[in-house]
């Protein structure tokens, strides 16, 4: 028998959100033994369930090992401990066993009191001041900073997973397949958009450049001016193929609505970069109508505000991009706080990058034809993704469409 | 310098199809040389070139195996031989030295007259009866037939690249990619297809139970239903589906148009096949009003011939399906034959057999999400092959709506 | 409040193996209501679980559809239920309500008492002769034989989820991944064939030609050779192109050793097929020395039995090959009885074909480069399958040279 | 007839490197006609060829887009042309009319001399200075800087079609395939590596986190220190698993060497992170003997220069990485001058971005267990790049033992 051993507790929807399930899979993996002291599970689904486990090891440090992961998914110590906090000894640098946070919501036992922990963002840290805890990033932690160490005190609340109701979120796990009935998943994920919307929810839009050169710049276009979109995010590629397009109709050199290439058309794409670097910026091209339509022409239009974010393989890039990747990272969560979904479309890299910004409660749809674009995004952490593997250029169109008829209906 | 050397000569678009590239290409892979000695392009794009070149070998060996692969692109020996001849040894046995055929159009020099082979096929074998020469598989062969033997005395006819026109075969080479604007690429495939009926060209549908679950089934009833398809040819999966679909509105037991999963649904499909077997076949579902949608309903209804072929995974298989694959190939021959288009979706195992029943001037657009599939169906043999990588459940309904336009706009 | 109600039981890991949850999302995705009368979680982790819930529903109809969804996840009612037997109305048709299989193992309360059903594979009916049960196809069946149908007196149980040990099935999900260390897996896919093999286990190696253009023959050739691999499923492509290997050493003209193409090497595929032919079969082939190696000759040789399924996309198909799909299913089938663990290579057909073959007991591996072909098969509900994506010219002389280490190691 | 014509020559490998071909296509899909006026084809392999065309188009601006378009296929006017010049009217804004480049080797010819233009890149401009010329970025533009504008007098050197010898870029096209016999392409890539080596020639590896994921980091760090990798470029993703792999043995939490997960596993990345920033850097962790093995600590240990280059999605990012793009893309090209090999591995982000920074005759070998990757990269130009389609962790081992055996058998 194993001697050394401690009580936790554990609420919520313990059997449906897989919380208890996982709790076990950790203290056998990790060569611990438990019992089940009392467990109460929710009668009615609405009910919350609780469990006090008695979890054992073969020595103090095994038991804080397994203790130091269950605790990570929702449970807490049955007798409360204050969270402990340690001061960053440098600028930039934590301290050495500090704790590094999912994207659940969290709260830490300060003082003797549960406090929340703000921005939650996941692979991250936790630096409280007063009686205030903020999830901060490394490069953020300034010497002498209390920054939360080891992994008591501390508590997760693992989201619902979502099941009953009207919206695409329930219709599936967080799996994807190209197998699906593609017009019929178009109609709910378009009804889930609107009925966002229409309850004032925040949506982001995530976007690569295969919007574009898969003929749905319109489509985005469109549901940016009609309000359905908040903000948008996304790198020098899709603003320059969305210039290219909106001023010489062509997507690198090929004319979308007849999928001819243009004369000269390799140059239009360095044609559309130095049109805006001639006006100074994209909001600048809008004054001077030298830009009359597209993504981003709606997004000044319709004062939604847009980042863009540089990388490495970027032509140009624009003046408008952002080519510091610390500085976009920064205005990217400024434009994501309180957003209640975010819509990734045809681009990894702009997908993982928000996906590491956002709590887990934060709804994500990702639109990819290439499947192991969506399953790394959710092997990434980003488990709540709904995937939907599609071709964006016929996907987008029908959500458009979809809204459209909502609209009208509802009028 | 080599001592062996043979005249050959080549006309064609030898410049613009790149024939005279790959003869260039094979002789120096080989380790041989050439001179030029007599070229003459086509002073206008319409005008055929002729070149004449001396190829030169180590050895007698060495010379023949280059000219037996030159031979294969289109060139002819200066002098001309006849075909060589030789009997087959056994029932189903071809002479050591066959020669194994490629899918483009193939004459002989038999008897000082250049002859047609018939329903050419790739790697097959050549038989001649008396005037006559056929393509037949190594299991049609009866001991005693002539087969063609050796690489003398035959003459390949590659086709010509397609360029220009107004069809969307002529806007990309065999090349595939997600990256198109996808809306406009299905005006181009619908023109083509409405072009082709006009022309009272015969079209031919592959396809596989992902047109089913994708929710595509509609469009492609309707294609049928307004003759525009002039034979189904698919697998057991795809009618089981179909069934499933047109008498319980599921999909493997998920109603398809609104995403939900149907009670008990797993068996279904399961369901459906009993159904079937219940009613003795297809056609007398149809007959008897148990089965009045769907795709090969329509098939039923409007006299287009389908044939199913079985295979290893099937359930069931249904009793309308050719459980011996040879027999089934056989089916699937009688059907091809003078097909003008081939339209392919969504299934790499029936694609890829269709692709070698067909001579090498056949149509194919090859419609799929998954685009390994589409490089492979190219990689052999097929490479006239144009490859659409998109969703099939978003790509059909606007090819389907596309056609309707044309048709109406037309009259 | 709902009217209607009734018990239910159910024990086994009900946590750990996620049946609770599946149970709960059951009732509630159906609209139902419960409530936990009775839960007795085992303290330890070898105790097994016990629930007893109250299910609800809004009428008669509406209950006994969720009773239906539940007993499938291994629930059975508190008052036990005769199982309830139809006569088949035909030959190879069911009656209308069968019940329609899974791939876990299932019993029967029949006759006061619970009977196991045998061959268990999924999406098949029950036959009950006397005091036996089997699970069969819909084209076994013949007129009058007594089929399950509805879903009561019906007791599943689903596997347990593997989760400690030493062997490869326990330290990933049945996900899938091509970011994984691959030397070390495949170190862990070599143990456990080793070890299976150690207790006398059977392996069963169902495998694509993939095996023979990546350059793997060798290496499973070798593993028959000593005995690892108890017997072969395949189609037609992979002993043809072992032939051409073992004969001509290329594969599709390649040389495999050199990377080069052949001379005239299109028709090497043909010339094997021809060979085969005109030996009569492979094994004639290897009486008569002209199959001198290779996978087919070591299965020869070995008496490791193989069968050959016939596929439409066949060349030839080789006289070897059961080019009836029902026969071959057959065939497969009997070698696949009493099977520990199924290796899966490069062939989706084959693979899901078995998949659909086998009870959710036996261990599968799936290796393939294609992400998309191990999701499908998993998918299809071969759901207990390891999928390792990667390179298997690469892998399996890993898996081979390991499993020399083990043998070299132990003696 | 067409009114408006101009006499072009081109010389090179006209047939065997498509450049005729080309030509062709372009006057024909642009609507123009040609006479071909002379034409001489090399006798032998290794004689140029010559053609004379007379190029017609319906109006003087037709005949200009066609001819624009020629040019840029390696044709030129046959009587010269002076290149044209304007100035830059504001830093970094080209003139309107800019010449965008191709990664082909290109001359203009200015004051009646080809000059050839340094440091050519595609999509970028060319800088006039006295007699010298260079390619430049729009970013790099001063007001008044001379630029190219217009298509003539401008001469393209497409690259000779690589086919004979012994080196693995000789043996495919361009294309790539995961049915390959994998072990022997190792074979070729090896011993290219090894022999430009042998040649005192400069690899540049681009390698992505799959790297150490996947297992391969030894095998990498093992080719650094035997001097075959002159410098790295990478991003903070590689840094940072490869310092997790080095202090902590872990990949994203999961031990390398025997695939189980760590103990608080989820923070070793972010532990990793802050032991960089807490040395203050990658080569002070060196120094401090805190980091003592992997692909960052033998490129500071054998002095081999590495960049990283920040992103969006980065973690951290380290203080080594240079997290504005701009600059990062100054110090990739800095690093890619006179490169002879770039190998690219497990990263598409990088390997666009360098593809876009080097030279049509760099050889390029680009490795990923994902086709489209591979696809992508070469139609977003770096059409020269030989792709293996393959699992990094099995085909990365294989090359460094090759490399042993390369070494051993030399000496």
């Amino acid at each position: 028998m194993k001697k050394f051993s401690e009580e936790v507790e554990v609420s919520g929807h313990l059997v449906d959100s897989l919380i208890l399930t996982k709790i076990f899979d950790i203290i056998m993996d990790l060569g611990g033994e438990f019992e089940v002291l009392e467990i109460n599970i929710g009668k009615k689904k609405t009910d919350e369930s609780y469990a006090k486990l008695l979890v054992q090891g073969d020595s103090k440090k095994h038991l804080e090992e397994i203790l130091d992961n269950v605790y990570r998914e929702g449970a807490t110590a049955s007798i409360k401990k204050e969270v402990r906090l340690e001061p960053a000894p440098k600028n930039m640098v934590m301290p050495d066993n500090f704790y590094s946070t999912t994207n659940n919501r969290t709260q830490i036992f300060h003082k003797n009191k549960w406090i929340q922990v703000q921005n939650m963002m996941m692979d991250k840290c936790i630096r409280v001041k007063g009686n205030k805890a903020a999830c901060i990033t490394p490069r953020e932690v300034r010497k002498g900073d209390l920054i939360v160490v080891g992994e008591s005190g501390i508590k997760i609340t693992p989201p619902k997973r979502p099941r009953e109701g009207a919206n695409v979120f329930e219709f599936m796990g967080s799996s994807s397949s190209s197998e699906r009935p593609t017009q019929h998943i178009a109609k709910k994920v378009a009804q889930d958009i609107y009925e966002t919307k229409q309850r004032g929810g925040k949506i982001v839009l995530v976007g690569g450049p295969g919007i574009v050169h898969t003929g749905a710049a319109d489509s985005i276009a469109e549901l940016i001016r009609n309000g359905f979109i908040n903000a948008v995010l996304a790198g020098n590629a899709l603003a320059v193929h969305d210039v290219e397009y909106a001023t010489l109709k062509t997507s690198l050199g090929m004319y979308v609505h007849d999928v001819k290439l243009a004369v000269r058309g390799h140059r239009n794409h360095m044609a559309a970069i130095n049109s805006v670097f001639k006006a100074g910026s994209i909001p600048n091209m809008v004054k001077s109508k030298k830009l009359k339509s597209g993504i981003l022409y709606e997004c000044v239009k319709n004062k939604v505000p847009f980042v863009l974010a540089g990388s490495l393989r970027d032509d140009g890039p624009l003046p408008d991009v952002i080519t510091d990747v610390v500085d976009a990272q920064k205005e990217y969560k400024k434009v994501l706080e309180d957003a209640d979904m975010v819509i990734m479309i045809a681009t990894m890299l702009h997908s993982i990058a928000v996906g590491n910004m956002i709590p887990a409660d934060v709804k994500v749809v990702v639109i990819d034809i290439n499947q192991p674009t969506v399953t790394k995004l959710i092997d990434r952490g980003t488990w709540q993704a709904l995937g939907v593997v599609t071709d964006v250029g016929a996907f987008l169109p029908m959500i458009s469409e979809e809204i459209k008829n909502l609209k009208n209906h509802t009028r």
